[in-house]
């Protein structure tokens, strides 16, 4: 599995005209353009060392009952690592390993929104029906743990060994401009912990030296909502949610929930299982009857799975210069679909490579 | 059919969990937000006047093969208005007179980009069997009109009689310094026409005096891909497409396709029909069978059909005050929901309400 970067089109043209645009295009920039280097290519050519495994513990395996068609489906959830969202993803261990999920289902699905799963009943008999009892061990969570203080050993975990700076304050002359090319309309800054998208807060907002990552020093971070990532559901703040009802974003990022929810990890594979269902037509997304629901078979930890079972997955170090050079052709494609180059991208817009460790051993 | 943003959650929290955060909770702080704002509250209050009708020659009803259930399905497409991509959009109104979709189908699914549809044959056949041949009057296409130079009549279009400033410069403050809470990572400034998403080109990108739009020349603008965006598919560039072959965006807003693929309009009604369906699996997301092709059977201009059955839709004046204020309140929530203001929002997060003409007649 790999988040390919795939074009439109590749359907036909009456020849009349695409002979007339092809030979009012200069032969030099057709020759470049053939040779220009694309995103997919520097994912390809990264070598192994800057691949990073995914460990075990860190991996949600949710398997679904079959679709109509009795094809398996099955998701997985990457969480994130210790500090981040600590507390909800302790909390979705424990109720992993008590099969907490099994049996439940996903109720609830809007369109350019999120798909939700876990305990659907309430919804269903207007809160008076008994909900699933949770697990035991269940720690308590709090909305001061939806952004995280910057702690020294963070630098290494986001900046990187080498010392690279937030992909958010990539180019000195952009960030130093209003119309920045990486600029983030709800963050000063953005980067990667382990290959998730994050926000970070700097004391200073205004860059003015770029050769030294602390120039700005970092004050706060916190996980945000792109495609593909999985937060903790709740009812109106200040409850911060269990973790035991959890979506799915299936639409543009919904950046404004960052910091007013916990984003706990992304879906690395599968989220196609997620973005067909059919929308809910209840209120809020949900859906009207239970026999639309789609049974949850079981929620395991791949840790927790026997060790053939496993899948494995690793994603491109963001810290590495491969990464850096995939960002900047993401940046400014010159390859033969494109005419004009973007100038920039957002933390969304960056897909972080993902791959099963056995493409990658197939590949090489 | 009103584009409402929707809470996540109104799940259970345990009782005692629950209870301990709402005690936490100052009570002066929960009774402002319950009487905080929401932008539907601002959407609901707007006065008619500031809602605009899409005239009938702007829309197209595109009516699939009902689902595998028998339920009917409809989507409903805004095309820009003139000048704007024009070339194609003269296009699609040509082929939709001559009933050139009918009977052709969608054949790719990619998730989180996009869904296309028109005359899959080629893909199927390894580009040897003949395409359907076009209809008559088909106006040839080129990259130039990707953007669009500033015409002089063109600031009451976008900025409005009242001189309001494109919303991606709303605030002076911001946008005059780095890390602007609507700074757009790909173009200096934002704003929409018709409802319609664009981006523009400023002959000074620093913003210096925020009294007068004018302050910073606009020199080129261009419709933007955002979620529902309606494009244009394409071979490689030159190539610009003629219309015949369109796709609709089901996932995060993919910028980089700005300004190297036409964008003729936005899926106003009924994308759910659209983004719920099976991802291709074969080459680019192509689907490998016909079988999973879903048939089109008509494709036409509201203009076109009986009187009595053209739907009507109207949107919010995005120059109006009411549109400023859902704009300031998307980018600073503080209704119950919400514990963090997110301080800004970007060109496609911002989803400027439609709704139909009967839904607004039964509401007053």
């Amino acid at each position: 599995m790999q988040r390919a970067d795939a074009i439109i089109g590749g359907m036909k043209l009456p020849l009349a005209l695409a002979a007339t645009a092809l030979c009012a295009a200069p032969a030099y920039a057709q020759d470049n353009k053939q040779t220009a280097v694309t995103p997919n290519d520097v994912v390809k050519s990264a070598p192994q060392s800057e691949w990073s495994i995914i460990p075990d513990d860190e991996l949600m395996v949710v398997t679904l009952a079959p679709d109509a068609n009795g094809n398996p489906r099955e998701f997985v959830v990457q969480l994130l690592a210790e500090p981040v969202s600590a507390s909800w993803t302790r909390n979705i261990r424990t109720m992993a390993r008590a099969h907490w999920w099994d049996g439940l289902s996903i109720y609830r699905s809007v369109d350019n929104w999120v798909v939700q799963w876990g305990d659907g009943e309430e919804e269903e008999s207007d809160r008076k029906s008994p909900a699933k009892p949770l697990p035991a061990d269940i720690v308590p969570t709090s909305e001061d743990d939806y952004d995280q203080a910057w702690q020294d050993g963070m630098a290494s975990v986001l900046w990187g060994k080498n010392g690279r700076r937030p992909v958010g304050m990539a180019s000195d002359e952009a960030a130093a401009q209003p119309g920045s090319r990486y600029a983030d309309p709800y963050a000063a800054a953005f980067t990667y912990v382990r290959g998730i998208p994050v926000a970070v807060e700097l004391q200073d907002h205004v860059v003015t030296d770029g050769t030294d990552p602390m120039t700005n020093t970092p004050v706060r971070m916190w996980p945000v909502h792109c495609y593909g990532s999985v937060g903790v559901a709740r009812d109106l703040s200040p409850d911060a949610g269990t973790g035991a009802e959890l979506y799915a974003v299936i639409g543009h990022a919904p950046r404004q929930l960052d910091r007013n929810i916990a984003v706990v990890g992304k879906v690395i594979d599968g989220i196609e299982h997620l973005s067909i269902l059919p929308r809910g037509t209840a209120g809020f997304g949900v859906y009207a009857t239970t026999a639309e629901h789609t049974p949850i078979i079981s929620a395991r930890l791949a840790s927790d799975l026997p060790e053939g079972e496993r899948p494995r997955y690793e994603f491109l170090d963001t810290q590495g210069d491969s990464f850096a050079r995939y960002v900047d052709i993401l940046a400014n494609r010159s390859d033969s679909f494109y005419a004009v180059p973007a100038g920039g991208t957002d933390v969304c817009n960056i897909k972080v490579p993902v791959r099963m460790v056995e493409d990658a051993e197939a590949d090489s």
